[in-house]
């Protein structure tokens, strides 16, 4: 049966379909550049750092335009139920936007380990770092199959980040105390695992905002607190 | 005269209205936690670090208030100009979001430094921390006052708060190197001070969305560029 309006209705549905694209594909960047980062870690190859940091830009550039989009489909005076889609478009391009400026930090520091000799520790930075790939591809996957149990999955593992980044944070600074001569290179380090810790926060958002598109304001079911009660002393502290 | 719909016209101005104050105290919520991180820091107050941290809660809740609120606002309606605004809104609510975090961040790890004994650098963190302060409540006044020139004022100053953490940064490097038992505590410091110097740049942030809102999509103009041709070796990146 057709509907009144329905030309209208099924292009703004359309249009609706085509943002949805566009902040996937704007994932799918942001996952490839963190990929792209660890890889560099490794291989210490200065130019392709370059090409990751210069990538930035482009998903900056995409972000400001999918959320000038969502704004202009809003401003068509959609019903109401649509703004819990809009708001979540917009939280998820701005999540993903920022995890691609954490894979170009990555790549940007890299390039200034690659001054001093080569350091064993990048290993456990790169466990780290495909650990928050997997949050980071999974949310994405949830996202576009609208899948709130898989988010809450994803939103699960993110101890699992924590807890390596401590680990691996511990053991930088352990180094840095036996050979005062690798403090600069394992400072960076640290603010490499940092960036990933991060990275996997905003994976944890972009979870909490499928769960709220799919359930509106329900609350999130609970999942396993980061112990902090005795976290005062620790040089690994979990942040906002 | 009397314009048709003028009721309804004036009362999608009185809720723009609110909601802009609505930012502008959210924006003084976040200036008065960073102030009072900075005193725990110096204070070394736990009790009072716990309720900034506390507070922070306060600042997130308004933020996603805020947002719903914007959005409940754009799907009124209202006319395609009005888009700049809205985008506008919705981006600098979040940047002050972000600062809120960094303030809860800095009192956090002020309490982690209270467990070791007091280090003479936290003077240093004062110093950056004071001006990022002064770039947050100044581009705050830009806001309200729809002042594009005081806007650009506060972008410029935040080179300088990037050459006072780069300063700080170097500082803490050495103390780190003469003396293995502060690496643990200078780390805390290195963190803070990173967090302090990120509040710089969502003050730009905002700084130049006021722009935007004043002049649409002119380009901006050029501001003191970092120097990051010779970086790779520094240990204090600017990361994004």
């Amino acid at each position: 049966m057709t509907q009144p309006h329905d030309h209208i209705v099924k292009s703004y549905d359309e249009e609706r379909q085509r943002l949805l694209g566009e902040i996937l594909r704007m994932g799918g960047m942001a996952a490839a550049q963190l990929q792209a980062a660890l890889d560099v870690v490794e291989r210490r190859d200065d130019a392709a750092a370059a090409r990751i940091i210069a990538n930035d830009e482009a998903i900056d550039a995409l972000e400001k335009e999918v959320s000038h989009d969502v704004m202009k489909l809003a401003l068509r005076g959609p019903m109401a139920r649509d703004l819990r889609e809009i708001l979540a478009a917009l939280r998820i391009a701005s999540d993903i936007e920022r995890i691609g400026d954490y894979a170009a930090n990555v790549a940007k520091r890299s390039t200034a380990l690659n001054q001093a000799p080569p350091l064993p520790h990048t290993r456990g930075l790169n466990v780290l770092g495909q650990l928050a790939l997997g949050l980071v591809r999974d949310v994405l996957d949830a996202y576009r199959g609208n899948d709130a149990t898989a988010a809450q999955r994803v939103r699960e593992r993110d101890a699992e980040l924590d807890a390596q980044y401590t680990g691996l944070f511990r053991e930088l600074l352990t180094y840095m105390m036996e050979d005062a001569r690798v403090i600069t290179p394992c400072t960076h380090l640290l603010f490499m695992a940092k960036n990933i810790e991060r990275i996997g926060d905003h994976a944890t958002n972009i979870a909490e905002n499928v769960w709220f598109l799919v359930h509106g304001d329900d609350a999130l079911p609970p999942r396993e607190k980061r112990d902090e009660t005795n976290t005062v002393a620790r040089p690994d502290l979990n942040e906002n």
